[in-house]
């Protein structure tokens, strides 16, 4: 039995916590608003985020940061990108020895390009951990708080830190691999929402499954050359992080992304999207930023280009498939062999 | 414009019947049915296989095969896996001459394990053709005849004759990359029906997105271990005809395989399974010879050993899946660089 934190009290930090809580850990989940801390502990529901789901005796909610850390082994950080920087400013203030460091957050920061471990290794005092694990893979929160088969992966420079969590969430509903491959691990979970907007928008514009799984599996490869070139290992697209997440993403119509692209399908104007939604869509910033490195790392990624050109040029959807379908003839495994190279000549 | 001859007058033979008329070709459609055929050119249309669907008048229906190849450049094969060596039998007596030759099927032959244009290659004459083409990929043929977007990758051992096909095909609906690695082109496209009834057993289980695309991903990773061993490009696997012929099939209710599944998962029995759906399940019999095949080569797939254990061991489905997420705690890089070794060691 561990004591363990999981900051941010949404639904996936929510359906973790409760992982934790039936592997008989000790949880601290800890929301930033006081009245959703108290609402949990008093209806031992999470309303707004797992409508209907109870939760397991063993969480209780927090709202004070200095007493959900109190005694803890462990910290999983699993709030909004954007909130990344400034909740580790505020365990900078609370944390007093070293903990076992996990974040579960999908997401790259705009105009940085920076991935959410880096970031936390930016701001959080290094006294304070080892090496950052992450925690992702394919995983609806609404399915994991259901207790259905999950699986997940647990990445970190240090594999021992790795191995930690995966201690602490494996059980008969979820199985945890490990990685070496964080770099790989993080931009599957972040790039994969350029595709899942690809995927709304081809819906949107009533195209099948031919042209879906085309696309998923066009853009598989095209993520997968601009990670390589940041530093991933191509292997990984390939496993749950990758083509896992991808797959859960691009064929749910849970998926933010995959909503916001199907509205972006149906002739709506991207403005008008973002205010229909009244929240962020992670693949359009992701979008920007994947076209600003492409461009400048000369990496050929014709289907984010052309998202790049529905979302900021004004670019009619219908044209943009058009011309990625006429595009010059190539045969497939060119490309396919040009993401291994990388690996090949390490 | 060319004359082609399109043997096999099913939905997927129809479809790219389709096609290559859209492209100003001469089409013969060959069914071994003489109503058929005299129906498709009485009706305009293929009302068993493509209801609904207006055939473009570049296409005549044939019953009899010599009349069917008189004069053209190129055979399209697309009749069921059972047919293939007795239709080519049926071709060494009425060529006379060189033709191009492609052919649209999906699947191994039990107990030889032999792939199609194995079987192509031992029963026709090989005065008659150079080198075979396969044609697949992520493609319902509904879809296709709607022309709504789709992706083909062409394959042979001989890639001016890939290059061939792909140029009668290709057009501003179909998209077709060429590939050299005719083994896991067609590997790809016969295996995917293991995992396709695995996603069946899944969701007829109640088992939910999470799942499923864990079993697409990990059953990936061990199709392509298996494809490898037998001397596919394992890189072919993420490709079109590999991970996007997979979402495809694992993701529509269309499926056979998935139908079959899902039967099986509601938990129905095989027998009864058969029986029900009134037709061959292709992906009954590929996972018999999988399972073979990797026990006699030592191969590590416990997906297609469970699916195995339900439809030949009366295993209880609900049973298989918790032995799979209780196996031994694993690096997923491990399996995955296992499969890429063949080739960096090549």
């Amino acid at each position: 039995m561990e004591k363990v934190a999981v900051l941010g009290a949404g639904s996936w930090g929510t359906a973790l916590a409760m992982v934790l809580a039936d592997n008989q850990h000790d949880v601290r989940l800890w929301s930033h608003k006081k009245d959703h801390a108290a609402a949990i502990n008093d209806t031992r529901q999470n309303e707004r985020y797992l409508p209907g789901v109870q939760l397991p005796s063993g969480i209780t909610a927090f709202h004070d940061l200095a007493e959900a850390v109190q005694d803890v082994s462990t910290v999983i950080l699993v709030v909004p990108t954007k909130a990344i920087r400034d909740v580790c400013r505020q365990l900078n203030k609370v944390l007093d020895r070293k903990i076992t460091l996990a974040h579960g957050t999908k997401g790259i920061e705009p105009g940085s390009f920076k991935r959410v471990s880096e970031m936390i290794d930016e701001e959080l005092s290094n006294q304070l951990y080892d090496k950052v694990v992450v925690l992702s893979g394919p995983s609806h929160a609404e399915e994991v708080s259901q207790r259905q088969p999950t699986t997940l992966t647990a990445s970190s420079e240090n594999l021992e830190e790795a191995k930690k969590v995966q201690d602490l969430f494996i059980n008969g509903n979820l199985r945890v691999y490990t990685s070496p491959d964080m770099i790989g691990v993080e931009l599957g979970g972040a790039l994969k929402n350029i595709i899942a907007l690809g995927a709304g928008i081809s819906d949107g514009l009533g195209y099948g499954d031919n042209a879906k799984a085309a696309l998923i599996t066009r853009g598989l490869a095209e993520i997968a050359r601009l990670g390589t070139s940041m530093g991933a290992n191509p292997l990984t697209f390939l496993g749950l992080t990758g083509v896992g997440d991808l797959i859960v993403t691009c064929t749910s119509v849970h998926s933010r992304n995959w909503k916001a692209g199907n509205l972006l399908g149906k002739g709506k104007k991207l403005d008008d999207v973002l205010e229909h939604m009244g929240m962020v869509v992670e693949g359009v910033r992701t979008t920007q930023a994947a076209h600003q490195l492409a461009e400048s790392q000369e990496i050929d990624m014709p289907i984010t280009d052309g998202l790049f050109r529905i979302l900021f040029e004004d670019a009619a959807p219908r044209d943009v498939v058009d011309q990625l379908m006429t595009r010059v003839r190539r045969q497939e495994m060119e490309d396919l062999s040009a993401i291994l190279n990388n690996r090949i000549s390490d």
